[in-house]
């Protein structure tokens, strides 16, 4: 790298961080959830606008870093026995909050007249809660260990694990261009056998990397191992056909089983801190504001779809919240399951750069994404049975 | 990135870190300090034998950000107020600890034929006592906090600045092509400017950005910032024409004097734990082993470049040791300011980097390292007033 591209790349990395986190407290400020600040400065800093964060191949791969740095930390947070305890509801919600919006994204994306590819990856951008905005809302308006709160959390946990199995199905089918029953079948059975190896083979391995670590003396030895474990895992789900982040995530699941769970997060989370905004920030920077101006008419198709994905976005998933059952406020547990956030995002971005999705069509997904975001708190705040008002943290 | 550069990528990454800390324990299991293990492996996963650590953009990227990173938590853990407590013998051994060094490397590099922006390079280069390293020996054998441990520690922490403004002349004197005085002044009286200018304007703005974070809600702001700041030092020292780690040293020199400093360093500590090893795998990966074998004719005049490289290396440090006064035992404090580390490597990439070190030299100078280092631990051992047994760390 020469000396002015180390400049650039400088210059990049540290106003995605400041802008990141200027505009993350911000959107906190006003009752939003950070990463939507993160993905709004992406779109001031990028080269549609100031120009500050180009996009890079240093900068992409700070980013690409970033998110399966994140993915991993998800898979760490996520519990499979606190899951199956949640039990039947949360799974139904789940699996009906995948369905139902990925059906009305398929639909609306066709009536659009776009081809059957791109409907389904709209339809599959739209299946997954974002369990980080999800637990973080919870979390400030003192819902989380509630029953509501717990069906939320699990069936988030579920979304997260089988929208990451639709994401690495809907990339395959980008990758080879079919959309055959059996190349879907067939992708699916492979992310499946590759979570299930991965988990199977990982469990061991990762208790014997955490034993293996135990007694060793040279500094940061955990974290390192554990990112290193990471790595190789994103190696192995990307020659398995399914996407780096996959084998990321899967390596976060193994390690949350291992008696060093909570060593691992509090090592890995400023490390998650500095890398993962670098990601949103980038998502923003490709949008582009062009595209949002509704008097230039080759706008208005995809401003219309926009609409049409917020609608069936927000519906499909506060329907989901009915088919709970136990005495619990049904609305309240459909409008947490609302926010789309990280996955999304990298459906998006997955879509975009395999041509499965048109411009336009990717920025109506990002709309749809920020759009429901930035709904969930004030609709959960409405919601929750509990009335409490919003506290600053300690 | 496409799909195979990303793959050779995660494997390259996964192996540094694997590696890194494997023979980084190895290392220290055998008395050593863990960057010697992490340079062994560089050499052993480098290009010139399993080849499974390329020299990619990718890689070094990470490895720039690693070395940068590990500057600026230098940076933190340098406290200028406890130099100045320790006093004038740290000073004097700090400086006759540089120059004697300089002085020996110059003149045995000026012996061997090569020319004299070389010979300065090479000089350069046996200057900076690895405070890293000196810390962690220090620590390990219990000495610490005695007389002789703070003296080494000031006068290590003194060559860290001294160093690092010596590597900002000599990259300057590179950069040009010229090694006139006047050059070598203003380069060093930019390094100076830029360095105290950086503390000055830093200071407060360190802690109006500590206090500006001080209230914020969102997650990993504190060090989200203070990293950002370190770019844009770098950035800054980069425009000044001086090096960017000089830079990111500033930053840490800045935030450690506010009261969020050891909170900084906490955060910081894993993610430079995940970054820099990929720096020093990556320096060892730059040896060419082909130098090492002594039965081709062209390696010999390297080899006894580097036997010399590490008589004066040793010596020069060791009699900078008996210029301190004080009742204190002087071969103790010459033997701790023996090692070489960081600086020394980045000297030697620098260098490398911008043709002032053909590749024998290059090679010569980063053996010098690899042996200075080597031989701290026993001899601080050996030479140690309180000879105390080297105990396994709690």
């Amino acid at each position: 790298m020469d000396h002015g591209e180390l400049g650039t790349f400088l210059l990049a990395f540290a106003a995605a961080l400041f802008g990141g986190k200027l505009f993350g407290e911000l959107a906190e400020r006003i009752g939003q959830p950070a990463v939507l600040g993160e993905l709004a400065v992406g779109v001031l800093l990028g080269p549609s606008l100031l120009g500050l964060v180009p996009l890079s191949a240093g900068i992409l791969l700070v980013a690409e870093i970033g998110v399966m740095l994140l993915l991993f930390e998800v898979g760490l947070e996520t519990d499979l026995e606190e899951l199956l305890r949640v039990g039947a509801p949360a799974m139904v919600v789940a699996v009906v909050g995948m369905a139902l919006p990925f059906l009305g994204g398929y639909l609306v994306t066709s009536a659009a007249g776009f081809p059957r590819l791109t409907a389904i990856f709209v339809g599959a951008a739209l299946t997954a809660t974002s369990i980080g905005i999800t637990s973080r809302v919870l979390s400030e308006i003192g819902m989380l260990a509630t029953r509501e709160g717990q069906i939320i959390l699990g069936a988030a946990a579920a979304d997260d694990i089988l929208g990451l199995v639709v994401l690495a199905v809907v990339s395959e089918i980008a990758a080879t261009g079919s959309v055959s029953i059996g190349a879907a079948l067939r992708s699916a059975g492979l992310s499946f056998a590759f979570l299930l190896g991965a988990i199977v083979i990982g469990m061991p391995l990762g208790r014997y990397l955490v034993r293996f670590v135990r007694d060793a003396k040279v500094r940061g030895v955990l974290v390192a191992v554990a990112v290193a474990f990471a790595l190789l895992a994103a190696l192995g789900a990307q020659k398995a056909g399914s996407a780096a982040i996959v084998g990321a995530f899967a390596a976060g699941l193994v390690l949350a089983r291992t008696n060093r769970r909570r060593d691992i997060q509090n090592a890995l989370r400023p490390t998650v801190d500095v890398f993962a905004p670098v990601f949103f920030v980038t998502i923003g920077a490709q949008v582009g504001v062009g595209y949002l101006n509704p008097f230039v008419a080759g706008n208005r198709s995809a401003l219309f779809l926009a609409l049409g994905l917020i609608v069936v976005g927000v519906l499909g998933k506060f329907a989901a919240g009915f088919s709970a059952w136990g005495g619990v406020r049904r609305s309240f547990i459909g409008a947490g399951m609302v926010p789309r956030g990280e996955v999304g995002l990298i459906f998006a971005k997955i879509g975009r750069e395999s041509g499965a999705l048109p411009d336009p069509v990717f920025v109506a997904v990002v709309i749809t994404v920020f759009a429901t975001t930035f709904l969930t708190p004030p609709l959960l705040a409405a919601l929750s049975p509990a009335r409490a008002p919003a506290l600053p943290r300690p």
